[in-house]
Formats: structure tokens, C-alpha cells, sequence
């Protein structure tokens, strides 16, 4: 387990432009938190949670429709700042999105109002926020080209080799209303699918569990 | 016309910011540029040309799929700065898009090195950048959002309504392929819809043109 400052000097590449009081600021009021998987961390229509620094574990980020469907729109890692959980501090952003914990994650939380703070006093934290925010764009460009342009059999493909590459195991314990959610797509699309790849011999599927067995034509595939 | 000293200044927030010689860069740098209704003016592919500053006319920023599928991501104004063709300054923006003059357009066009050299030496610059980055950014996610959850007709409601509002008429000079491109769907699906639209007293079709004769019903749609 880091200490709060070690750990906001690795995620905030602005730590040495701040001041001493403003370091002090983020360092008192910054608090370690846990989210078990499956809890939702920030919601586009509730209070806005502020800065979240991941410190161990995943988080997914979505956008969710008013009929409850959801696309995952990018994830992060340990290390990464989740910045759209701090939409209320950042005024060019206005969409919302939810942040959901996918496995067991600490994370540091900067508050709104101390960040909002930082960010008015100085124009690095300012500049970071919106670089930051800008490579999520990034990330979501790639999502949405991925959905709009790219048929399902590939997007399949590629979801199941970053999942293999992510947890360096060919066997994946998702079920597939999971696999859908991630995909943003339908869970019968999944299944039928799914089962197109298991008659061709590139998955196997079990209860729970989806075992890739032939990455090689997989990765053809993308 | 405005003299491009004015037009930086109330493009570029940050002006006041900048030491005298990085407005004389700017100034002495930056061209007036006038491109035709459908002409390019940034491909992703090719050099970046670097920031605009648009003072007359519309532009409409687009992605576009390995099969040549467009969609309008958004559009800008005169005041409006695009920076994602200024990508190649920005590190954090990775995608490709391409940008079209929608009508006669005259812009100021900060070519990409000065851009870059003013943004190393000025804070104040980059987060200027990656600020409209971010505000472009919202208006993507409600892009991706009227295309990925709602119904063809709620939108083509939306983009009939966006337009007479924009034009201040009633009658649309736009073919169904155009407003196909617009709303990133295909001119099969744009006809069918209108002609329902027509069939329900919402709009009359004529050759080249699309009237909107009922914007209270339209507008119930949205």
C-alpha cells in the first residue's frame, strides 16, 4: 500500500508546479477508498465524487442510455486518473457517464471541492485535467469506431484476445450478458455469437466460462 | 474583414497571456485561408495544417471508416477553434478525423509549428487546447449518444428542426444523401423515413428539397 503522497506524485505529473499549501490541500483532504466489483463509484446523476486515482484493481467508464442500456466506453488501471467522475469541476464537460469498480480496486479520492480549488488556483492542474481528459476522448473514438463501423464477429475477436492478453489466461470466467454489457451490445448477439466461434472451433464454452482455443485465427479475424 | 490581431484575440482566450513575442509569432504566422462549400480542408492522413480559427461560414468535423462511412461528429462556427487539425501538436489526441467546409468558409489558419512552439513555452496555450479538445469531446458523446440510442426518426426530427432553426427556413436545400452523411446513417434509411414524414403532413418532398410544414408535431418527436 503506497502512502497518500507517494501516490499522488506518481498520478499527478503537475505535483511540483503546485504550492506548499496546495500540496497540503490535496494531501489532508484526499481519502482511500475500496470498491468491491460490480459497485458503481460515480453516477452522472448524483453529487459529482471529484478525482479518482486507481490504485490497484479496474474501473469501466459508461455511458448509459435512458433506457438502460450501456456501453463501456474506456477502462482504467493502476495509475490512472479518472477525471469524468469530476465533470462538476470541469466545465467543458456535460455529458455524463457512470464509473464502476469490475474487480475489487482502492483508489485515492481527491474531493470536488478541493480539486476545484487546485484547478482555479493553478493552470497545470488545469492543463493536466483536460489533457487527461482529452486521451479518454481518444479512447472513446476508438470505442465508437469499433461500434459504428466494425461488425460483431470482429469486435468479438478483439474483446476476447485483449481479455486473454490482460489475464494471461486463455480461459475468460465471464459470463455472457457480461461480455455483452462490455461490448455494448445485446446479450443474444453475444450468445449467437459465441456459439458461431465454438462451431468453428476458436472457443470452447462452458458454464461461466468462455476458453479460447484457437488465437491464431482470431487474431486473423480483427 | 477582421485584421487578424483581432481575430486572435477574440478566438484565443489566452492572447493576454502570451509574451510579445509569441503574439508577434502568431500574428506574423498565421494566413487567411478561404475554402469552397465541400472542399477539405484537413485529412487525417495527411500533414496536420494546424489550428483554425473559423471567421465566416460552417465547417463540419468527420470520421470515416476503413469502407468510407462518414459521420458528422459536429460542426463549428465563426469564433470557433478546431484543434483535432492541429492533432499532430496535441500528443493526447490519436484518432484521425477529417474536416469539410459545409458553405464558404474564410478561417485563420495557425500553421502547426508555430502552434507547437507557442504551446512548449505557454501553459496557459496547452490548456486552452486541450480545454476545446474537451468541450468537443461533449459534443461527440451527444453525437454518439442521439446515434447510438435513438430512433432514426427522433433523430431525423432533431436534425430537420437544428436545421430550419440554423437556416431560418423552412425549405431545406439538401438532398437525402446529404442528410444521410449528416446523421451518419444511410440514404436508403434517410428516404424511407422521410417519406413517412411526408405521408404524416410533417414535411413535403420536392426534387432537391425538403420543407418542413408542421414543426409543432416535429418537435413533439424530439
Amino acid at each position: 500500500m503506497e502512502s497518500t503522497v507517494s501516490h499522488l506524485k506518481r498520478c499527478l505529473p503537475f505535483w511540483e508546479k503546485l504550492t506548499d499549501a496546495q500540496q497540503t490541500l490535496l494531501t489532508t483532504r484526499s481519502g482511500w477508498v475500496t470498491y468491491g466489483r460490480g459497485e458503481t463509484i460515480h453516477r452522472g446523476d448524483e453529487e459529482c465524487v471529484g478525482l479518482i486515482l486507481v490504485e490497484t484493481g479496474q474501473l469501466r467508464v459508461c455511458m448509459l442510455s435512458e433506457d438502460g442500456r450501456e456501453i463501456t466506453l474506456y477502462r482504467l488501471y493502476p495509475g490512472d486518473v479518472c477525471v469524468l467522475s469530476a465533470s462538476c469541476v470541469l466545465e467543458a464537460i456535460t455529458f455524463d457517464v457512470f464509473v464502476e469498480a469490475v474487480e475489487d480496486t482502492r483508489m485515492l479520492n481527491i474531493p470536488a471541492d478541493s480539486f476545484r480549488q487546485v484547478m482555479e488556483e493553478n493552470i497545470y492542474a488545469e492543463a493536466f485535467s483536460y489533457k487527461t481528459a482529452t486521451l479518454r476522448f481518444s479512447e472513446v473514438m476508438w470505442t465508437m469506431q469499433q461500434i459504428l463501423f466494425m461488425g460483431v464477429d470482429r469486435r468479438l475477436a478483439i474483446f476476447l484476445l485483449d481479455e486473454i492478453a490482460r489475464t494471461g489466461s486463455d480461459t475468460l470466467h465471464l459470463t455472457h450478458e457480461q461480455v455483452a454489457r462490455y461490448m455494448g451490445t445485446a446479450r443474444e448477439v453475444v450468445s449467437r455469437m459465441l456459439k458461431y466461434f465454438a462451431s468453428e472451433g476458436l472457443v470452447a464454452l462452458s458454464r461461466g466460462g468462455i476458453q479460447v482455443t484457437d488465437r491464431k485465427r482470431l487474431r486473423e479475424m480483427t
